[in-house]
C-alpha cells in the first residue's frame, strides 16, 4: 500500500520580513493532513486480500495476480505548485517532465520498470496550446523511458478551478519480476548508501520556494539566483531528473538492497522508509555540495536546518543502499550511466532509527 | 488508446430567464476541447509499440505484455462538477461511489474485470472529516466490486484550489482474456441494443443541472423535484450505478457484440463509438421512461430535445448489443441479477451510421 501526502501550496498571509519561514508558515500542516491519510487505515484494508503485496514502506501499490511471477505496481502523483510557476511563466513543457519521471523514480524504488501510463487535467478551461505542451512533455518523456500513454482524461470545471490555473495528475503502472523486488528489508549494518544528485527542486517544496521568492526576493522570477547564473525562473522551473536508465540495470543483477526516492519529506522522511527496524542510515551532509538554488532558499528564507532537509532534497534526488562490497562498482556503472554518484553515508547498527544526518538531525 | 473530454462546469454569466440553456450557455464548449484533445494524436502515438492494442472505440487503454495471454485496461477518471453539489451540501460519501463505479463501468465496456484503484486528491486544505468520508466511499465501492484500493495521494495546493473546493480523481486498472476482449467489431445488422436503467445523472451533465437549478429553480437544493417526492440534493447526488456484478457473466459466455457506458456525451456520444462504419443504431426512446429528475431539468432549462440526449444519459446508464437470438435470455439473466433492461432498439444496415433516436436526431 502506497498513499502519500504530497506537500504542495503557499499559504496568502505574508510572513513578517525576517522571520524564519518553514513549511507551516507556508500553509501547510503536513501533520494534520498526515493525520488524516492515518485515519483511513482500515478502510483501505477492507478492500486488500491476499493479492495485494503490503511493504512495510511502499512508495507504489504491488499488486500480484494469480499464476504470474511479475508483480504490478502503481503510483498516483502530481506536481504540486510547481504548476502555478509554469502558469505564471508560460512555460508548460517541463511540468509533463517532471509528472512522468516522478511517477517513473516511484516504481523504481521497488524494482519497478514502467509499462504504461495516463493522465488527468482538471482546469477552468482547456486550451489548446499550453494543453498541447503539456502532453508533448508527457509523451516525450513516456517515451524517452519506454512507457506508453494510453489514455487521459481532461475536465472543465470552472466552478473548481479558477482563471488559468490547473491541476495534472498521472497514473503509472509498471511491473517487476517478483524475485527482483526491492524493499529494503535486505538492507543490513556496514551497507553503503549512494546519493544520486538531483536536478533541482523536482516537484517538492515549491510552497516554500514560492513563499521565499515572493517575500524575499522581490517575487522576481527574472532575478538571477544569488551564488549562480541563473533566473529563479530557470531554477526552479527545471524538470525533474528520471533515474530509471541508470539504475535499472542493478536492480537486475539484484545488488541493491533498498533504494528512495527523494520527494516531500526529503532525505529523512523517504529514506527513513526503507531503514528495517534497528538500523539507522548515518548521512553527512558535508559529502556533497548543495546546489545554489537550495543555499538561496534556505538562507534567504532563514529556514531551520532540519526543516531544510525535509523540505528540500537539498542536491539529492535518489538514494541506493548497497553492499559494501559492491558500492565502488556499482558507484562507477551509475557513474558511467550519466550520474553525478556521491557516498553520502552508511547503515550503522542501532542508534535512533530512520534517518540520521549529521549536524542536522540528532547528531 | 482513450482520451475522454469530461464535460464540466456551469459557467458564471446568467442566461436571460426562458432561454434555452445547453452546454455552451451553461459555460463548456466541448467542441473547443475537443479540438485541443485531437491535436495530441501523434504526441501520444509516438509512445505507443505494439504492445498497445488500439481500439476504433475505447472506453479504456489496452495494454498486451509479451507472453500473456491477459491485456491489462486502464482509465482515469474524475467525478466533474458533481464535487461542488458535494462540497455545498457537505454529503461526501456519494462521490466516491460515483468515481469508482464510472471507472468499473469503463473497464467492463470492453469486457474487463477491475484489480485494483488508486485516488488523488487535490485540494486547498485536507480535512479528515470530509477526506475520510470521501475514502469511505471509495472503499466500500472497491469492495463490493472486488477491487483492491492500493494507494493514493491528497496534495494540499491552496494557490490553485479555493476554499473548502476539492477535486476527486480516480485511476482503475483491469484485466481481460484477449479471447474475451469486448470492441463491438461483432455487431451486425439485426443484433438488439439493451439499455440498463441509470440510478440518475451519474456523473454527467452537472454544469448544465446545476445551472437549471440555479437559474429556473431558485436555487434551492431542498425544493422537491417537479413530479417526484425526493428533493434535487437527493436526486442529484444519487450515486453512479456500477453494472459489473450483472453484465461480467455475460461477458465470459461471449455472446456480447458490444457495449457502451453513457456518459458525457450521452447515448448517441457513447453508444455511437462501438457502431462499425456501414451499421446504424436506431434508438427509439419511447419505449423507456425518461425518470422525472430528467424530465424537470430539461423542461426548466426548455433544453433542445437533441441537447436532452447528449447532456444526460436520460435514464439508461449502460448499453449491450447482443444477437436477436439472445437477446430474450440475455435480458432475463440482466433483470434477475437486478438490472433493469429495456429493449431500446436494433442494428440496422445503412443509415447515417452511429446512433439514430427517433424523434431527436435524424429521424
Amino acid at each position: 500500500m502506497s498513499r502519500d501526502q504530497g506537500t504542495g501550496p503557499a499559504g496568502e498571509s505574508p510572513a513578517a520580513a525576517g522571520d524564519a519561514l518553514d513549511y507551516r508558515s507556508a500553509g501547510v500542516d503536513i501533520d494534520v493532513a498526515n493525520d488524516a491519510v492515518r485515519s483511513i487505515g482500515d478502510l483501505l484494508a477492507m478492500t486488500q486480500g491476499p493479492e495485494v503485496v503490503r511493504l512495510r514502506a511502499g512508495f507504489a501499490g504491488i499488486y500480484r495476480r494469480p499464476g504470474s511471477s511479475r508483480l504490478l505496481l502503481a503510483s498516483v502523483d502530481g506536481v504540486g505548485t510547481k504548476i502555478m510557476l509554469a502558469v505564471r511563466t508560460g512555460r508548460f513543457d517541463g511540468i509533463g517532465r517532471d509528472l512522468v519521471a516522478h511517477c517513473v523514480n516511484d516504481l523504481l524504488v521497488h524494482g519497478g520498470r514502467p509499462l504504461f501510463f495516463l493522465d488527468y487535467v482538471g482546469t477552468a478551461k482547456l486550451e489548446r496550446t499550453w494543453f498541447q505542451e503539456v502532453v508533448r512533455g508527457l509523451a516525450e518523456t513516456c517515451r524517452d523511458l519506454g512507457c506508453a500513454l494510453i489514455g487521459g482524461e481532461t475536465a472543465e470545471m470552472p466552478g473548481v478551478y479558477h482563471g488559468k490555473d490547473f491541476d495534472l495528475v498521472g497514473a503509472i503502472v509498471g511491473e517487476v519480476e517478483e524475485a527482483d523486488l526491492v524493499d529494503g528489508s535486505r538492507i543490513g549494518a556496514g551497507d553503503v548508501v549512494l546519493g544520486l544528485a538531483s536536478d533541482g527542486l523536482h516537484t517538492n517544496g515549491y510552497s516554500l520556494a514560492r513563499r521565499v521568492v515572493a517575500d524575499r526576493a522581490g517575487d522576481d522570477l527574472d532575478a538571477t539566483v544569488p551564488g549562480s547564473t541563473e533566473s529563479w525562473a530557470d531554477a526552479l522551473l527545471r524538470p525533474h531528473r528520471p533515474y530509471l536508465h541508470a539504475v535499472m540495470p542493478l536492480v537486475e543483477s539484484r545488488r541493491v538492497h533498498g533504494m528512495a526516492h527523494i520527494t516531500g519529506g526529503g532525505l529523512p522522511g523517504n529514506l527513513s522508509r526503507v531503514i528495517p527496524d534497528g538500523l539507522t542510515a548515518e548521512l553527512d551532509p558535508t559529502r556533497w555540495t548543495v546546489p545554489p538554488v537550495f543555499r538561496a532558499l534556505t538562507d534567504l528564507g532563514r529556514v531551520p536546518v532540519a526543516e531544510q532537509y525535509r523540505a528540500f532534497n537539498m542536491g539529492i534526488g535518489y538514494v541506493l543502499v548497497v553492499p559494501t562490497a559492491d558500492a565502488d562498482p556499482i558507484a562507477s556503472a551509475l557513474a558511467n550511466a550519466g550520474e553525478t554518484v556521491t557516498r553520502i553515508g552508511e547503515i550503522a547498527s542501532g542508534g535512533p532509527g530512520g534517518v540520521r544526518l549529521s549536524g542536522v538531525t540528532g547528531g
